[in-house]
């Protein structure tokens, strides 16, 4: 193949990772898509969504594009029902981000469970203290994971925490899990109208679901409740429209969960007067749980491009209708 | 079986446990063993191995000393070469140590890779602050792990440094790799001979020797200068005896190795007055890496009490000539 495949993206390093891994392939790195002689001419194209955005419906050329991110929600409002798209966008997901992700989750348990931001803060007042869960920590082992979100990400978390010992739930969509080995990792499977039995069972609640219409606020109105006994600590990496902040603080107040350990928000950057800034059970990351590396973005897009060009389906394939 | 089993621990709801585990079996708390009646007449007990210290060749009734510990520096230097030992002492190790202290380690990695600490102190100061490693780290899978320590803690701590993707290698006494697939996670094998090559190659140096002559300061003398190019982290989880505090700062302060997780030291509470405290590199935690939890020992005895009772040898037999 000859083409010449233009990169629309502001990760780092990502045009040398990409000559790394596919060597034979041209590829160019857009700037201005204004101006550009090649963008809106090719074939094959690889962006972050929200610079494609302004783009979706005038790339005539294009068969597929590939995207850095998992998430789509900055291309879904602009999606025209009646204007079908002439060409396939992928998501930039799968084993790599999953995997990314899955060490956030597991050290932000450990972190949690043995309170390693404090004996942190006792080395700098120079303190040897075995007290609490420094010494009496659970183990990932004595603990119920339930996942919300059954997919490549969602999918890998379970595995991972599996692995490790825990007993996995997953909350999805569908009315049943899918046969097979895909999901053998989880022990109960949960929907909407059994979400209160889920939340009721876990000891972390760990959220990694889309965006969409279907998953806004699923957490809200008091729903939170049903972790009261279990002193939940609830993790979001996924999208913060299951939760309204206010819903968070809520169940924080009222001890229905013990903790929260948030990468995502309804404002980013999180503004300085959010009260969960100054709460002491919160753990905040700047929306950095799975970072789009410039590696593994290379890595995906060159096994998608050898199925591309054998015409087999390609995986992270977007559907607007189903909303990822 | 009507025996009765003593249990000499500090461990915290131990005996509780080893009801819950073998609800058939009667267990006996020793308070105080030169007064107890039971304590020199069993012929299974259950003992921290420095509370049994002192009875090491005063137990005639003794076939078998369940420990309650991984370590055996304790007992070791009470050992009388030419006095064979009329009973069999068994550690507490296996598959619930291994995974704690592989918890331990992951998140620790982690931690350290993405600046967790940083995080929550900017936290503090309600400071979104995404620079550096926040967003731009290395990920389980970039990295080369050396292990050194081929016992069932270092096998399980490689297996799940393996499974998230780490390159695994492996430091120990024997002069190969067993064969089989106990060590298929080990992509090379190291011995003592060839220590420097190995230090080269970690990003992480992970130690969980035990304390034996042979590992008597196997990381002094500055052969940690090995790491300079890669500027290792060192995580200390297994026993002090095999690099002196001295040689760990200096180690740092040449900027050989870039930082150090810590949970082992030379005396124990960790005397204020250590420099150690106050190095922004290095992240002390009071030897809580892998704690004996009563619920975990409880597991490991009663499979063991199922071999013993079957009269197959057991797992975890201390051989004091071999030093663990």
């Amino acid at each position: 193949m000859s083409v010449l495949i233009p990169v629309l993206s502001r990760t780092p390093n990502l045009l040398p990772e990409l000559v790394k891994a596919l060597p034979s392939v041209k590829f160019h790195k857009v700037t201005d898509p204004e101006v550009d002689i090649h963008f809106k001419k090719s074939e094959i194209l690889i962006c972050d969504f929200d610079l494609l955005g302004p783009y979706l419906y005038d790339l005539p050329s294009a068969k597929w594009v590939q995207g850095t991110w998992a998430g789509i929600d900055k291309l879904t409002p602009l999606i025209q029902k009646e204007k079908q798209l002439p060409y396939q966008i992928t998501r930039f997901t799968g084993e790599h981000f999953g995997r990314i992700m899955s060490e956030y989750v597991v050290a932000n348990i450990v972190n949690h469970e043995r309170n390693f931001f404090q004996v942190r803060s006792n080395q700098d007042k120079q303190e040897w203290n075995r007290h609490g869960k420094i010494t009496g920590y659970r183990v990932i082992s004595d603990l119920t994971t339930g996942i919300l979100g059954l997919g490549n990400i969602g999918s890998r978390i379970g595995k991972t925490l599996y692995a490790l010992g825990a007993t996995v739930l997953a909350f999805g969509r569908r009315p049943a899990l899918p046969d097979g080995n895909e999901y053998s990792h989880v022990s109960n499977y949960y929907t909407k109208e059994t979400l209160p039995l889920f939340l009721k069972e876990c000891d972390y609640i760990i959220n990694v679901l889309p965006k969409t219409d279907e998953t806004d606020g699923i957490l809200d109105n008091d729903v939170l409740e049903n972790s009261a006994e279990k002193k939940s600590v609830l993790i979001n990496i996924g999208r913060s429209n299951v939760i309204s902040e206010e819903s968070i603080i809520k169940a924080l107040d009222n001890n229905w969960i013990s903790a929260a350990i948030l990468d995502v928000y309804d404002v980013e950057p999180l503004p300085q007067n959010n009260p969960l800034w100054k709460m002491k059970q919160v753990f905040l990351t700047p929306h950095v749980a799975g970072m789009s590396r410039a590696k593994d973005i290379a890595d995906q897009f060159q096994k998608n491009l050898d199925l591309y060009n054998k015409k087999v389906p390609l995986p992270g394939l977007i559907d607007f209708n189903r909303g990822y």
